[in-house]
């Protein structure tokens, strides 16, 4: 039995024109290389976006082509995110913090036939111009008094091709299964795998992401993605905008710049933003030293990494501002769970504390399960922790030309590579990277628990612990100390220090003091580097 | 190219396993004719809805088979939507407050195989049975004790079904695009018609429904639906519900009982309620009898007619209750526009109380736009109306079991049968029935607007607007007027009045001071029975 629904496909020129008719007048506000502070509305974008549509077609990109972006957050970028995908074309977001070798490996991979750049990003250009076997063209993001030198060919300017663009176009019609963006990861190891993400999922995603207990977005809200254009779309924020008419703030390439955000904040009255930790470290720093408040700021939405609760604690004491946990992956879209407004005074203060650091409940859309070493499902018990799994239409179901995925079961489960507990209420937390966690006599130990643990001793300054062979059980912890300048500490006394605060048999097998640990460019402890460090160390019978 | 996201389907049973594994101990409380205040948790429901659906199996329907419901808003309705849909059965809700002939038709058209009842309506259905060929099972909705007497055969009693299932089941995987619900309209001319929602149609709603600037609903909500879940699912409550974990409060059979309201509302800490004018009347003149407040109560949503401004005012200055108006139709799932929450101090007074009696803005998925005569679209400028039409994934296509539809254009839309106006702001309000708009020389006339105008005279009680046939301006406006008791008004100062309130060539032709009016059975002005009453009028040349 057929239903009787109208068929409408669920498609990215679908936000469009909804915002273009219902929000005309909401405003985008942007900062850019060529002007401190842009402004215009949603209706002048669009305008643009059409403009924009007829430059790409007359460059001589066709439906499923790539197009390539090095851009920060700002309303050109914003202008590409529509045009091209409503085009039927691949709006693929590239993150120019990576290595010169991996944007490279990236740019061929996708087969990207044009690329839109921020003219900084030109000697970086310049610099790969011949390893990029497919790109026919670039077109720099500025106007032309702004245009780079440059010693390529194939070099356009954005604005003289919108000056010389029309601005009426029939949007084609898309199935809402139509890929519309691309976006690599970039792990540890190997090379950076693309997620290809479709019409529909970006505008389900965009739908769960403006509920109340999600990004809570109305059209009184003014919105900053300080999280990048370039890496998950700024966790969908520039489409969910366009459904609920909020003002956008596009803090360009400032994010990390506490003066700037700042300013944002009070000039533009920004009432949510969405960043990773050390953004808010930034923007604490830069107000404690200025002595300044940020009044319009209700919340923030913190992901990327755990937000420790230091931060959480000074931006709602010190600032009013509540700070949101939330966790997800390029692979999620991101948005995964969130942890939604908590009430202080009914908790009390331990439980508010507790609860505040977990990552949340997952959103409407995706499942997500814990599952120990052989896929049995874990309870939500808060205590049992396994690797964590998602599945939902914003998650992917394998990646971009890479025919087969370590990452999905046979089931259609997406494996995180985290390790997490889930508690009675769905609350989510990651305990552990999976590839870190301890496989000890067939159950898990967590490194981040111990290391936690260790350092709460006060002559501890950091603490390692990684999981080495063992001929009995498989692995078991070795802990790796550095003390605070002038403390000594004995082994037994370490070890000794766990009694009562993990299980017993969590207990590393062996302590070593040790003057420095392994960090990736991030600043993250590198357990892959310390096991390889490690890896002919021997545990004592 | 494939997109790289996963195909998961948006179903009724994704909402259930949703809520079942994350608002597990959201509760649910029902007024039933066996237990005025019968409570439990989303946990219990959905392990009841698993017990039922087995039990609907073992009564034997299959998929794509007719369930049809004539029951009130509790919480084994609520059991039914979930198990019914989720067994790819269809969920078809029939309104007790039909004609018996309508009830018959509807349930013969449906072919519903088996009913839930109400006990109430067992003389109802006792009265129908000869009539009703397809249905061969009844389940009353009660407990083997409160059981009515009846001369049918094949009459069950739910809990008793209920308490011989198990709960274990595995639900049927539904393509999204599989029906899940059935709700007959009744105009007021010919048979009813059915509009059949699909599992898509019903997520997508309930997506939308829940964002901030439409229901706004989390998990700190507690909404009580006062419209019917047996007309167009309660607004798509109980399954919005579902995403955003709120608690749930069922008013029963006693839906406009002011005092049960009041005590629902105080006892439950409802913050948000859902219904047509008529039941916010019977609140108010509860709680202004009884002195009583509601102060938990945050915001009501009126639809089914427009909200008389006294209401509104009444709700907000007296009991802090904000009312937002939405406008949408059994076609619509229901849910087209909504009036979201305006700044009243940033408005101002005049502005505000203009604003808040529009329908508002169209719900990102649906589109809308106004129409003249030859079908060309109207501007967006808040003076000219048109036929409304509307298009998107929760509206209509087509009618059940009808091939052919006046109301749906080649080109998609589908005409509401309303006409409107929409503001450059995107606020919709509706000023008349197609119907009854008065077509003057290839303009429209809107006969409630003059009817506006009139009632504003000091004299007149009640004024009718109607179109009849003139030979030169194909119609023109005939107004009605019943005067006050010990009134009088002449003809000519009649029309007089309408000098500078509306538009020189909308003011009437002729006048008739008569002494009743035509109303329907819901109190509303008849103006087909008035046409009828004057179709041998004629105008003056």
């Amino acid at each position: 039995m057929q239903n009787l629904m109208m068929a409408s496909p669920l498609t990215i020129s679908s936000l469009m024109e909804f915002a273009e008719k219902v929000h005309p007048n909401t405003e985008i506000v942007s900062v850019t290389l060529d002007n401190p502070r842009h402004r215009y509305t949603f209706a002048d974008a669009f305008k643009r976006s059409r403009q924009l549509a007829n430059a790409i077609l007359a460059l001589g990109a066709e439906a499923e082509d790539r197009i390539g972006t090095l851009v920060w957050n700002d309303y050109r970028h914003f202008e590409l995110y529509y045009a091209v995908s409503s085009l039927g074309m691949i709006c693929h977001t590239i993150n120019p913090r990576l290595f010169p070798e991996q944007i490279d490996y990236i740019i061929n991979h996708a087969e990207d036939r044009i690329l839109f750049i921020d003219p900084l990003f030109m000697p970086l250009i310049e610099q790969l111009a011949e390893q990029l076997k497919t790109v026919e063209k670039i077109v720099v993001l500025t106007s032309p008094e702004h245009m780079p030198a440059t010693t390529l060919d194939n070099v356009f300017c954005y604005e003289t091709l919108l000056a010389a663009a029309n601005d009426n176009i029939d949007w084609p019609e898309l199935d809402e299964n139509t890929p519309c963006s691309l976006c690599y990861t970039s792990g540890t190891t190997g090379n950076p795998k693309g997620v290809l993400y479709s019409h529909r999922s970006s505008v389900l995603h965009a739908y769960a992401s403006a509920m109340p207990d999600v990004l809570n977005l109305s059209r009184n809200d003014v919105i900053m993605p300080i999280v990048p254009m370039f890496h998950v779309n700024a966790w969908g924020a520039p489409y969910t905008a366009a459904i609920t008419g909020s003002k956008i703030v596009f803090p360009g390439p400032k994010m990390a710049d506490g003066e700037v955000l700042a300013n944002l904040i009070n000039d533009e009255k920004v009432t949510a933003s969405l960043g990773v930790p050390t953004i808010w470290s930034a923007l604490i720093n830069y107000l404690k030293a200025s002595g300044r408040q940020v009044p319009s700021l209700e919340r923030v939405i913190v992901g990327g990494a755990a937000c420790p609760l230091s931060i959480m604690e000074t931006l709602e004491d010190d600032y009013g501002v509540y700070t949101h946990a939330v966790w997800g992956m390029t692979e999620t879209s991101p948005l995964g769970t969130v942890n939604a407004k908590l009430n202080r005074a009914t908790l009390g203060e331990d439980t508010y504390r507790t609860l505040r650091q977990k990552a949340g409940r997952p959103i409407f859309g995706v499942e997500i399960k814990i599952v120990d070493g052989e896929n049995n499902e874990l309870p939500w018990d808060g205590k049992k922790f396994g690797a964590l799994k998602i599945r939902g239409p914003w998650v992917c179901s394998a990646y971009y030309k890479l025919d087969h995925s370590n990452s999905h079961d046979d089931d259609g489960w997406f494996d995180t590579g985290d390790v997490a507990t889930i508690d009675p209420d769905g609350n989510m937390q990651i305990t552990d990277r999976s590839k870190d966690v301890i496989k000890s006599g067939g159950e898990w130990i967590s490194s981040i628990d111990i290391e936690n643990a260790a350092v709460d001793h006060p002559a501890v300054k950091e603490a390692c612990v990684i999981g080495l062979p063992h001929p009995k059980w498989t692995e078991r912890p070795l802990l790796l100390v550095i003390l605070h300048e002038g403390q000594s500490l004995e082994k037994a006394d370490m070890l000794a220090w766990f009694d009562g605060k993990i299980a017993k048999w969590w207990t590393p097998d062996d302590c070593l003091f040790v003057s420095d640990l392994a960090h990736t460019a991030t600043g993250k402890l590198s357990k892959k580097d310390m096991r390889d460090r490690y890896k002919d160390y021997q545990f004592a019978d």
